[in-house]
């Protein structure tokens, strides 16, 4: 990063005011008349009707378009454990995409808690403010726990970004890439360089989706993980593969996928040359991918590359996800988001990507088409459709598992 | 309250859209470029700058200017006990109103807590979130405990409105009243109707600027706060008196001022017959007051008549303080909100009621002139002076007890 652009961020960040996100009143709130309805003595009967049913806090308050963002700031961006108030910016960020691309309010909450269960303790007792919680930027194996437990104290949705969120949006875009190089999810080999939070939901998703656990291979900084290896907690058991691979390089001869969750330039090219034909890499270690872009074009020119870069084609980015999911999952008033919730993600994703780009999308990146093919397996994240395609979705997908508490909503398609 | 005025505001907290407050983008989100900026990679620099030193959160997020208001809704405005989220109408009011009359941003938090202790954790744990924490709607006497210990923990100014807005507003216009009728509060005999968590505070603002304890009689619903009572709690024990009253006309007999902060009609005419001359009767339970205001009128035509009422002369309302309390704290940064600053806040309101109300305030109110005088003892809440005169005041408070952190803003006077 240069020293002008990181200028840019800060001044961005501080001035004309610090931060990104602030209040804004919904109603009007100009005259004693209006001040009367709004506070005392009108807002006594909202309150009582919520007493009589808390169904109605859905109707006369914020909390069915709002959501927490909430992290402990245990695993921030790829800078590592930098506690909870560092955290703030990227949940006002997140808070503002929120926003920005779904409509939806949200609120970042950043934890201070000795211990994982004193950090769920928190988010159950303040649950009831919100119709959806964000979980972000807690380190694995901590995140796995966490969510699970407040999956089940909580009424509404819970949902960590960095598994699900990520998990969707790849498994989109590897779906079609394989497809683009003929390939199936139910054969292919995979590596996945990485073992925290992302990598294990990406895994646990593409089993979902039909990968066969025998043919994939995680590595984590002590290399591939296998049975014989002592310490392994039980979120690493579930991907144990005794195939005889030990190293990155071994688990490469081969392999169809590399899926890198990991760290800057980690992939040697020697390892992407040990790949079968037609390869597909996703590099999604940012800023830095596990191999530059330009070195792995050089390398295979047979591949279907992926990256969390904007400045190449192929964008991994959880944008393109969590707005849309919370704002289906809202919409019908789920009660969690379920898989079903999560593979209807997938397919929206998968089958807008195959339907030309809009013209403002065109503009937006000053060229003639983006058409399904090896530069474009995702949509792009300023698509506009991205909001009706994966909001109806994931709401239709809720109503069909049952865990919609509202009908498909009338005013859909957005 | 009417079926229509119920209706009314029913339809005012659920039409266009549930609620009151939503979230507003501080900074463009329109292009690729803003979004590097506002998520991956620019925020990555915030990010580092708070690791670093965590002051810069005051620079790169809404921290400085974000106040959460939290409840645990066991005394919601006069209705009591009805839990957290019937609360939260009330919680999202009172953040318009700091939006609407300070500029600040307020984000509600209903916390389901099953002791005082757990609230308290809570709070704390979620307290590096925000600039200040209002509290609000929490019964007494854990209200006290609770404020305490959060003020001993958290690093931010931690204000319980029902307690220290309600007396700081009620001492200015009792002392204004105090001195259109002659009196002093050294020497005034003061009965309070209540003794939760506003009378409380009320009491304890009072003899802190010179009311003298002997002189105050403080009822229960078992009557006159006395020594020969069983199960006192420590809150009570602050406030026997053992002067020989013990039923509310015994302790009205001379007393020159009649604190309500009870509940509706609990003040017999025959018990403000019983006065001293040019008495001073503040009826402040909502919607009802202790007394009908023209009952009260037509029983003592030398009396001072204060109420909750904005239908009345002479309203007591909170949002006379809390949000420019908070504006000051907040801009000199300060470490808590001492007694020096709530006496700063009761003198900047006293000061301007005593000067005439400017034209937009008497236009909303129909009439010519707004005097000092027994009709006039407080600023009304649509006059635009009271964020400067109050904030002023307090900042400059802060910076002078040593627990502002920062100068005296350049910018002030607002």
């Amino acid at each position: 990063m240069t020293i002008d652009f990181k200028k840019t961020a800060l001044d961005y960040h501080e001035f004309p005011t610090p931060g990104k996100i602030g209040i804004e009143l919904s109603k009007p709130a100009e005259t004693a008349a209006h001040l009367s309805l709004a506070y005392s003595p009108g807002v006594a009967e909202p309150v009582r009707e919520i007493a009589r049913d808390p169904e109605n806090a859905y109707r006369f308050t914020a909390k069915g378009n709002l959501v927490a963002v909430i992290s402990n700031g245990s695993a921030i961006l790829g800078l590592g454990n930098l506690g909870p108030l560092a955290s703030k910016p990227v949940m006002e960020g997140k808070a503002l995409l929120f926003k920005r691309f779904a409509g939806i309010n949200a609120v970042d909450i950043e934890v201070t808690a000795e211990s994982p269960a004193a950090f769920i303790d928190t988010v159950v007792r303040i649950a009831d403010t919100f119709g959806g919680i964000n979980l972000e930027d807690i380190k694995a194996p901590d995140c796995f726990e966490i969510e699970q437990l407040l999956i089940e104290q909580c009424s509404i949705p819970v949902f960590h970004d960095d598994q699900h969120g990520t998990a969707i949006v790849t498994a989109a875009g590897m779906l079609n890439a394989l497809e683009i190089q003929g390939k199936r999810l139910e054969e292919a080999r995979i590596v996945c360089l990485g073992a925290g939070a992302a990598a294990t939901a990406c895994m646990r998703l593409l089993i979902s989706l039909g990968a066969r656990k025998d043919n994939l291979y995680m590595i984590d900084s002590r290399g591939v993980i296998h049975s014989g290896r002592d310490g392994l907690n039980r979120y690493k058991q579930e991907f144990v593969n005794d195939g005889g691979a030990r190293t990155l390089l071994e688990a490469m001869q081969g392999a169809d996928v590399f899926l890198g969750l990991s760290g800057a330039n980690l992939l040697p090219p020697e390892a992407l040359l040990a790949m079968a034909p037609r390869p597909i890499v996703f590099a999604c270690s940012n800023p830095d991918p596990e191999i530059d872009p330009e070195l792995a074009k050089a390398t295979r020119q047979d591949l279907i590359l992926a990256t969390g870069r904007s400045d190449y084609p192929n964008q991994v980015n959880n944008v393109l996800g969590f707005p849309f999911i919370f704002r289906g999952a809202l919409d019908v008033r789920a009660r969690r988001v379920d898989e079903a919730m999560k593979i209807a993600a997938v397919e929206a994703l998968r089958q807008l990507a195959k339907e030309p780009a809009p013209a403002e999308v065109l503009k937006a990146f000053a060229i003639d088409r983006l058409q399904f093919g090896p530069d474009y397996i995702l949509p792009k994240p300023m698509d506009a459709r991205l909001l009706g395609a994966v909001a109806g979705a994931v709401a239709k997908a809720a109503v069909e598992s049952g865990v919609a508490r509202l009908p498909y909503p009338a005013h859909y398609p957005l």
